[in-house]
């Protein structure tokens, strides 16, 4: 199962925004097709857009011809810059067009050609980097995890938004491998319903036990006793440990706090912000009213010109995080601390 | 503005089934049609299912001949067991009903024609009552509201909720003709969305300022210190002062104590079940996993199979809750004393 495909040197992805009823796959051509399929969320998920940029940035250069170098790097630099504003908050994508960069100005000195060459083959690294830091956050996260858990999760982070087997969905997956009685709670994560739509169609075909809920039922159930533990991912962490995720994360996290649940962030390394000092500091997008008040572009369900605040992310601090799960291993309380040993290993 | 009309002796409603998009009048005829509109929600509230179980009383047994007292009082008793079925958790429509039942009862020595006299009577008795509840709880609530507040409500609790100007919202109402500067959040509240369709559709009308968002966003404008106060309505409330609400309810009862930001109930004395100990008796209504996977019955968002939990209503401890906002004036803690006290007054 995968979200996007590189082959016979073009990129392919699967529209999210036509799940759960297609499976539609589309070519991303142009810089712009990049740029719209990041924008419009039919790529998304934090490590995925990470990937799929790199591709994209690529994709945009692989035809540029070899005479003129100069232009090449003119042209690099502002199909990075266009790409990189496709979304503010997760940082996977600066991350991964920084790793671009640095191949690509690395073979400088060398034809546009190679650099061409040398380009496609870090995009084809942090693609295969990307699998393997998802095999290996559910290697750590399974630990966590104990026969009959019932796991509340939040938006979608598995196949679909990464490039391998998720980040908060890996370790669920694993569990599953090991335990028989894992049930699984989705939020349906209003207004893009990436629970509902993307998570729902994963675990069914993964033939997981998942029940769907609407976001404010999670507080019920953890009322009732009937949630054991929390993970989601996220879309930057910064060296304090604030997490900027998906909206509807801090509301979990507050509840979960009340109701004793243990709480669970989990990321790659590459969702880490290190210039970043805490949660303030990250940008937060923004997004169109018509998100809230039409239904996947659908179904008015308000007034027309009803004022809307619809943020598509919040930040969760800190303090309500239980342990953030990483490629490098579970990382605990005190997070400056902890966090920094680990990105100076 | 009124969601429910009585007219030339015959019942009629609004169907909030089509709110936003269209103001569709409907008349009520048969028992049939009553329990398919408390049912199907074209007609919901807690106050105003009471005065319409009322009038769907008397319209049921309007046309009941003279001449058999026996098999009046037997059709009588069979119309109200099958209207009380209709939801089970609101516990103003039983009240309502027991209401009619009393007024026909305390007349049993006299005609068939005589009674059911009585029962209009006592039904447009409700009806003006709870306009006047209304207008009490709003006259009450609104020395809780300071000029530049921001309030937060969740589901509907205004006029198309009760035969008044609302609960909740009765006091916002109050609060908006006092001071310029009251900005109201409205939750949208999924599945069916009675806060974007309804409260939004009603703030308009008003002329309200009002900002629609996802229910999970709350927590975040708490984080954000946007948030001055809470109130919502109820559907039934116990001795102890704990309260069934629409479903998401105990969710932001949680994130305000979390983040210090008081936390108002709403309701008439007719929502109090003086009958019931505690919110673990009240019986809780659960839906059709349809209203959760496919939006106002339209747009499917999650695969047709997946698992769902659909309660309609969740209770929030009385520990949460800062007042009580009813037409005999605020009720504080310690509820269970103070809650008696405004009954045996």
């Amino acid at each position: 199962m995968h979200a996007i495909k590189f082959k016979n040197n073009r990129l392919f992805y699967l529209d999210q925004t036509k799940l759960p009823r297609k499976e539609v796959w589309r070519e991303c051509v142009t810089l712009k097709d990049a740029y719209g399929a990041i924008k419009m969320l039919r790529v998304r998920g934090a490590p995925l857009i990470g990937v799929f940029g790199a591709y994209a940035l690529y994709c945009a250069l692989k035809d540029f011809p070899e005479h003129n170098k100069e232009r090449f790097f003119i042209t690099f630099e502002k199909a990075k810059a266009y790409l990189a504003q496709s979304r503010p908050t997760a940082v996977n994508l600066f991350w991964a067009l920084g790793r671009i960069k640095k191949a690509a100005y690395c073979t400088k000195d060398k034809g546009v050609t190679e650099i061409k060459k040398v380009m496609l083959k870090e995009a084809q690294r942090i693609h295969r980097e990307d699998i393997e830091l998802c095999r290996r956050i559910g290697m750590h996260g399974v630990r966590l995890i104990k026969e009959n858990d019932r796991i509340l999760t939040h938006c979608n982070t598995g196949f679909l938004a990464t490039a391998g087997g998720g980040t908060a969905l890996s370790i669920i997956y694993e569990a599953a491998k090991k335990y028989k009685h894992i049930r699984v709670y989705i939020d349906e994560t209003r207004p893009l319903l990436q629970g509902a739509r993307l998570t729902s169609w994963e675990l069914l075909k993964k033939n997981l036990k998942a029940t769907l809920i609407c976001d404010a039922v999670a507080s019920d159930l953890m009322r009732k006793g009937m949630i054991d533990k929390i993970i989601v991912g996220a879309d930057r962490i910064t060296k304090n440990g604030d997490v900027a995720n998906k909206i509807g994360t801090y509301n979990i996290a507050v509840s979960a706090r009340y109701h004793k649940v243990p709480f669970y962030i989990a990321a790659p390394h590459s969702t880490f912000d290190m210039a970043l000092e805490k949660g303030k500091d990250i940008p937060i997008e923004e997004r169109d009213p018509g998100e809230v008040t039409k239904v996947l572009g659908k179904v008015l369900i308000a007034p027309e010109h009803v004022s809307v605040y619809n943020p598509a992310f919040d930040v969760t601090p800190h303090t309500l995080v239980t342990a953030i799960i990483t490629d490098r291993g579970i990382i605990r309380p005190p997070y400056r601390r902890n966090i920094k040993k680990v990105f100076s290993a």
